[in-house]
Order: C-alpha cells, then sequence, then structure tokens
C-alpha cells in the first residue's frame, strides 16, 4: 500500500509513524517518529497531536500497526486500553480503538483502522459540502480553537466548511480567529492554517467577542465538537459555551460541524460527559510552580438551545 | 513633607521619582526611576504603571515635580499635551493633567497634584465601605483585569472592595480572577495582589467564565472602570462587556466600582468613547512579526443594562 500523508501525519503499515509535533507550531514544522503505542499515549497527552478525530485516527493506526508488526503480541489489551484513556472528554479514541480490538486478525485490525482514516477524510468533505451552503458571500465567520487538517484526517469539520467556502466554491468571506486559551490553539494552528490556505483571516482574543460582536464584524459562527449527547448537547474546547452566549445574545447564527460518530447516545444529555481536567502549568508556569490554585478544563457543554444548527456528514442532526 | 509610598510607587518632591515595573510582575519587583515626564510617557505606554487612577495620579506627580524642580521651565505646556495623550481610554490621565496646568505657581501644582493622590485614596476606601455590604460571607466573587493597590493610590476600586470585605468585614469569601488577555494582568497583578493579601483565590482564563457560571461556581462580580459616561455605559478592560453578558444570563450581579471623578458626563453614552488600539504584538509576537492581521482593542464598553449597581465613593450612581 502507498504511505498515508496528511498535513498532520504520515503512516505506512511497515515504516516508522510519523507525526506533526503541534505544540511546536506555527515557529517550528517538526515530524517526530512514534515508535510504539506508549509514545503515541504521550504524544496525545502531550498534544502534540490532538483534535477529536486526528486523536482516534492517529491512535487507531498505531495500535494497528503494533498488531500488524507483531502478529503475537500478548499486551495489546493492555495497550489498547493505555491509548482508550490517554483523553477522555473526545469520543473518537475509545470508539475507534473499540472497534479496532474487536477485529481478530493483525490484518482485519489494520484494515479497520485505515477505513476510520478513510471514513474521517470523506466524512469532513461530505460536511463541508452539506454545510457550505450556509455561508454566504462577504461573511464574516468566526471560529475556535482548531478543527482543520491538524485536527482530523482530512480537511477539518468547522474549518473544513470554511475552507471548502472559500477555494471551492468562490465565496470571498473573512474569518476571525480566537486565540483559544490556554494553549492558543486558535492562534498558533487555525490561523496557520488560515495562512497556509491564503484565506483572509484576523487573529483576536476570546474576551473580544462582545466587542466585535456588537460592531457587527461577525456575522457567522463554526465550531467543532468532542462529543455531542443525543439531545444534541456539545462538548467542545473550553470557552465554547462562552461564545455560543454572546452569539446568541447578538442573534449570530451558532453552527457546530462534526462528523456523526461524534454523537454519543449513550449519552441523553451532555450533563455527564466527562471533561477532561488538564495541567495548571498551561496557564500559568509561574503559580503553578507556586502551587496556587489554578482552575483549567479542558472543555465545556454548549447546550443544544444555542446551538444553531448542528452539521453531519448525513446532515443536520435532528435529536 | 514625607516620601509618599504606595505599592505601586515612591513619591517625593525634590528626590527622585519611584515606580513598581508592572510588567515584570509576579516574577520580580523592580521599581525604576523616573527621571523626567519623558521617561513616565514611556513608561505609561508600555504599561509599566498602568491602572486607570494610578496613572492620573503618577502622571500628574510627574509633571508637577517637573514644575517644581524647574521653575522657569517654558515647555511645561508642551510635556502636560505628552502625558495627556499617553493613553486615551482612562479618563483620569487627562482630566488630573488639565486640573494641574490650571494651578500658576509650581507649589500649586505640587500640591493640587499631591491632592489627587490623597483624594483617590481616600476615594478607594470610602468606595470599599459603602460597597462591601454588597459582599456576604461565602460570596464567590469574581473579579476581573487589576482594579487594586497597582491600579489605584490605595486600596484599589473594585480589589478595595473585596479586601475590605476579607479583612475589616471578616466575611469568608473566594475569589475568582480572570487572566484577562492578552496582557494578563489578572494573572501576573491581581493574583499576585490577593497572594499578598492572603485571600484564598484561583486563576481562571476568561473563556471559563460560562462553564463556571453555570455550575454555580461564582455568584457576584466586581469590576473597575476607565470611563463611565453620564448614562453608565462603562469603559473598561477588553472583555468586560464579554464577562457582563454571561453574568446577566446567569443571573449573577455585576458591580463597577470607580470613583465618581471615573464618570465623564461630556459623553452622554459610551458609544463614543475613545477606544485605544494597541500593538499586535501583545496578543502574538510570532504573527505581528510575519505582519499577519491581529486586533487589539484595549477595551470595550459595557452598557448600562448590563451592570447591577455603579458604586462611587458618593454611592451608586444615578444617571
Amino acid at each position: 500500500m502507498k504511505t498515508i500523508k496528511t498535513l498532520a501525519f504520515k503512516f505506512h503499515p511497515t515504516k516508522d509513524f510519523f507525526i506533526l509535533d503541534q505544540t511546536l507550531l506555527p515557529e517550528k514544522k517538526v515530524f517526530i517518529t512514534i515508535k510504539n503505542t506508549k509514545q503515541m499515549v504521550l504524544a496525545i497527552k502531550q498534544l502534540k497531536v490532538r483534535g477529536a478525530n486526528l486523536i482516534g485516527v492517529t491512535a487507531g493506526l498505531s495500535l494497528a500497526q503494533y498488531a500488524f508488526k507483531n502478529p503475537k503480541a500478548k499486551n495489546l489489551k493492555a495497550l489498547a486500553k493505555q491509548l482508550s484513556l490517554a483523553r477522555p472528554t473526545a469520543i473518537h479514541l475509545s470508539l475507534i480503538i473499540k472497534q479496532i480490538m474487536k477485529q481478530k486478525s493483525p490484518s482485519a485490525k489494520l484494515n479497520q483502522a485505515i477505513d476510520f482514516y478513510k471514513e474521517d477524510k470523506k466524512a469532513c468533505l461530505e460536511m463541508a459540502k452539506k454545510a457550505s451552503s450556509l455561508i454566504k458571500p462577504r461573511d464574516r465567520i468566526l471560529t475556535y480553537c482548531n478543527t482543520g487538517s491538524l485536527a482530523t484526517a482530512g480537511i477539518g469539520t468547522a474549518l473544513g466548511v470554511i475552507k471548502q467556502a472559500f477555494h471551492q466554491d468562490k465565496k470571498k468571506i473573512h474569518v476571525f480567529v480566537c486565540e483559544t486559551r490556554p494553549l492558543n490553539q486558535g492562534s498558533r494552528l487555525t490561523f496557520w492554517e488560515l495562512q497556509q490556505e491564503k484565506i483572509p483571516s484576523s487573529l483576536i482574543c476570546d474576551n473580544m467577542l462582545a466587542h466585535l460582536m456588537s460592531q457587527k464584524k461577525i456575522n457567522k459562527v463554526f465550531v467543532g465538537a468532542d462529543r455531542i449527547s443525543k439531545n444534541g448537547d456539545t462538548a467542545n474546547k473550553i470557552g465554547t459555551y462562552n461564545l455560543a452566549l454572546i452569539s446568541r445574545h447578538f442573534k449570530i447564527p451558532f453552527y457546530v460541524v462534526a462528523p456523526s460518530n461524534t454523537i454519543d447516545k449513550q449519552f441523553k444529555t451532555g450533563k455527564t460527559i466527562p471533561i477532561e481536567k488538564r495541567s495548571e502549568k498551561e496557564i500559568s508556569p509561574y503559580w503553578a510552580k507556586h502551587k496556587k490554585n489554578i482552575i483549567n478544563p479542558g472543555f465545556d457543554i454548549t447546550p443544544r438551545y444555542l446551538i444553531t444548527k448542528i452539521i453531519t456528514e448525513n446532515g443536520f442532526y435532528k435529536n
């Protein structure tokens, strides 16, 4: 088979697995080698690879590659569990690992992992086509965190829609990017992707939303999702709930774009979706060192009523 | 006369004027010497000294000291203008400089400048006494940016109220501090002041408000102001408008604490209050270097209807 190449990783079953170290962007574009699933777990925890879909796809490939290279390995179940627990909020990681482990032979596992890659890539394109009609020429679109090729196996979810509207549908739009505290994944990753794609864009701080929306600088919002409950409540990067509330106040449509496998019907509402607590150091190394109290949830839950539409590869999600 | 000493500066008419370089906090506590008004203008622009009231008071002292030391100086009017224009949004700077220039003799100018220091210190105490009854035991109070001894000549405005409630009124409270992007004046300055004062507190990112408020972790909000129009619209650090909107959604009282000289009746509403545009570098040195579009307003205008009460040293402001 051919090597799979995306903006975020390079994979071949029998060769080294490379992932782009996203913690070094935009300053440096460095690929690191993932030699085993333990290194993949660490890369996921350290956010060297991140994004709900991308984590799932790369973790799946890593596990399947190990199984394929070590057909007699007896520790596969333990390794699968470690991978599965590396991050709790996005559904894709545990879902993909579970599905791969259901396959009996190493080659079936590998095929399943590659299928997840293909499906995610395809779902991105489908979502982009389905949602791009929501974008009109001269729209001023705000997006949050990173939902592009650094978060998926394809063109992205929310950012994929934006790329489609600009490049394929030739709509002249302007994109506003929230820096997305504390790790600035909007500033470091989305703004970088937009520069690569030559899409007109402006960088802002998360706390500038009301100011800019009151001036009518923004007229639509597109975000991704890490897990969506049956009723449509959406777990996404911390700050999404702020953004949804402020958008609603200014009557600005708020769209969630995510593949259908993001919808977790085990959760009737979003209230019990697990929210990852992350290190204090991410907010302030100085105060973390001095052991002062810092609160750092990685995600929040936006209630369904604040969301104008949820778009999947199958169309609008009707809960 | 005695040297005036506050947390933020040391002043004596005939000696060196020292200000605490706030850009180095919390890592380093360094006082720098202000030898002339030009250095004061630079210190204000670079935010080495900041806070609506403190800028006004220290700029006034710097100008008056120059006049006092150089009674025959002919460039006073030009220097006053430079000081006055160093930052546009807070009213205090231009107000204080104007009043000092109205005084004829150097010693009258000096007395006027010292009076502004004394008045601000006293107003802080009065506001704290007037507003602390709004705080109840076990309140979980959120504050924004820095409005303490690093922003005023006294104990502070919003943060002064919190200090009063905790230390003088012995109310057991918990304070949440927004880091306040892009310069983290909440994280670096307010959180530092709270540690100095041993007031229980937690640091959060600006985008965590909806998440924490939905969990009822916060039940009151206190902020300061840089300029208040006649109708009560309030110019304050960028992000205040976000905060006010989200507070209102969760029915959390939102209080503005500011001395009465913050109210600028020349402005009927907040719409035309000048909003300072600051450097792109403050948000992202990397993207600023690459000349990418970054939007960095220093302030926003919170409409009056989102504010529960405005508290000055004279009581509640009734517009």
